[in-house]
């Protein structure tokens, strides 16, 4: 399985909407097209949008150029394009920024329109290529903190199918079952779009690791039980001090975790860091569209007209955090320091 | 439309698997059918479970005179047919109980068989009965705890369709909205069954109730963000401590209200109390098929084979709940003392 590609044909995706029932792939050949895949959730997760942004970027840049456009303003058209389909992720940004400034790089070096298009190509890949390695790095360091024979919990999806490939959260089960680690996963579904129920337990019975599926709302009673030793959860944006915007319902998560003293663990690349941010109170939280909530596989679960909340996302305080997992180690409180620290890479 | 009533062609219920895309009613004849329509949840809901149970028993008494079978012993299986549908509702056991303490008292009193049954199918109709008038105290008692302009959580459906009528937790609000006051629901769609999106939504938009559907994982956000002003849940067994087991979800939920310091209270019939246990952790916990989890009407959203935990239920710990809401008064902490003292009626 590859969750995003570049190939001669364009910019190659599994549709996460339909999986697990269909494995289908779908190819873009425009950066709109990327967008609205953004948007509409074929692509999901935090590191893979930004893969996937970067990717959009490129073909766009590569259109442009061939259609003889002004190329810094085609550029702005672009980014911008990339940057209005979620907000709550910061890699997007991140991955947007990145593609930016080697975009700028070249024109400082008054590098030919057609090679400049080549090298975003390039820088596009590089940033898919550093996302698996990143992935492996975060598991590799937070396998230390799962002990042999652990139940895990984990909300959302935060595999592979979030990133480039093997994934944040679910990159440290990996790494901990790799290092020959007995680990049991209980995965929360998800609601409403269903990414645990769907995407992690497909994930996880593919690599052969032990994984029962619940409903979100029976995490704190079988934390209640003594059955979950801890919480990995991804995360789509990091403030200064800690607080963790991650799929809604983490939160939640983390109180029933604080009241059982059971350790919460965040995993992220530092792409997911926002220290423009002081507190996660400046975060903007994604509300999508009540259909979400009413239909599940176009079957209407509820009344008609109902009204409907549905936020994406919500704000997990740094003081439920027991750590957060990067490519450059874990970062302890108090995160203020921590993370700064990490993001500097010293 | 009324949840379950005696008619003269047998026991007529609202079939609440379909709800609410469908209003359909179903009768049966036979007091296995009744036991099969609560295992299956066509009829849910602690109290409704009860009235149901003493409906089918009406049904099973009355066949078996009509057969001329040994009434004592038929009695006895009439009465494990019923007891073995579903384990945590203690309401359930409460109605057996009582049409038992009925049924052994017209046999001292040597009643005529065929004027047992009839008198049996009077009993079933008390219970009906008065549990509307149940529910109607129990509004009274728990609508003085609302405040005016308050938005009320509740989660899963204690409302008209999980009693004989006007509901337990439903049935707050409700009285508190005939007292004047302007009342705003949020509620938990409650999975795995829906009853939150299916059935209190539907409940409240026929009321004209001003009610948000939102998922189970989204209630700690916004008591986070302070649109929360109170919780007001049913229960299906209460311990002597307070311990309260409700469907399952109902202790995170719980467990957040604490930590936001909104308060938690519990509506429930008298008839919900267990004083025979002393602590929740007596509390029989019901685990239910797979099925329910990884499909949504029919529709696969798990990938097939996966390992599945379905605990209907979850026990709240009584040092989380506000007060119990009965139809003979509020209950507050110490409960042992107070639940005794409603228990006894001084």
């Amino acid at each position: 399985m590859r969750t995003v590609e570049w190939t001669p044909a364009g910019v190659r995706v599994i549709d996460q909407r339909v999986l697990p029932g269909s494995e289908l792939y779908r190819t873009y050949t425009t950066c709109e097209e990327v967008a609205e895949a953004i948007r509409t959730m074929v692509i999901r997760g935090a590191p893979a949008i930004g893969v996937a942004a970067a990717f959009g970027i490129a073909l766009g840049v590569r259109a442009s150029v061939a259609a003889g456009e002004d190329l810094p303003a085609a550029f702005e058209r672009i980014c911008q394009t990339m940057a209005a389909t979620r907000p709550t992720a910061v890699n997007l940004f991140w991955a947007i920024e990145r593609m930016r400034r080697q975009f700028e790089h070249l024109r400082a070096e008054k590098t030919p329109e057609a090679l400049i298009a080549e090298a975003l190509v390039a820088e596009a890949q590089a940033i898919h290529a550093e996302d698996i390695a990143t992935c492996r790095q975060i598991g590799r360091h937070g396998a230390e903190l799962i002990p042999d024979g652990a139940t895990v919990l984990t909300h959302c999806n935060a595999g592979a199918l979030a990133t480039a490939g093997y994934g944040t959260a679910l990159g440290v089960i990996r790494a901990a079952v790799e290092q020959g680690k007995r680990i049991t996963v209980y995965a929360d579904e998800t609601r409403p779009f269903l990414q645990g129920a769907r995407l992690t337990t497909w994930e996880l019975m593919q690599d052969g690791i032990p994984v029962t599926l619940i409903c979100d709302n029976m995490a704190g009673h079988f934390m209640k039980l003594g059955r979950i030793n801890c919480v990995v959860v991804g995360a789509d944006r990091i403030a200064a001090n800690g607080d963790t915007a991650n799929k809604i319902g983490t939160y939640m998560v983390a109180v029933l975790a604080q009241r059982h003293r059971i350790p919460f663990y965040v995993a992220a690349p530092v792409s997911t860091l926002d220290l423009t941010l002081e507190t996660g109170d400046g975060i903007p939280i994604e509300d999508r569209a009540a259909q979400e909530v009413t239909h599940i596989a176009s079957v209407p679960i509820a009344p008609a007209g109902v009204a409907v909340a549905n936020p994406a996302f919500d704000v997990t305080p740094h003081d439920l955090i027991t750590g957060i997992i990067t490519e450059r180690g874990v970062a302890y409180p108090p995160f203020t320091v921590s993370l700064r620290r990490l993001a500097a890479g010293t």
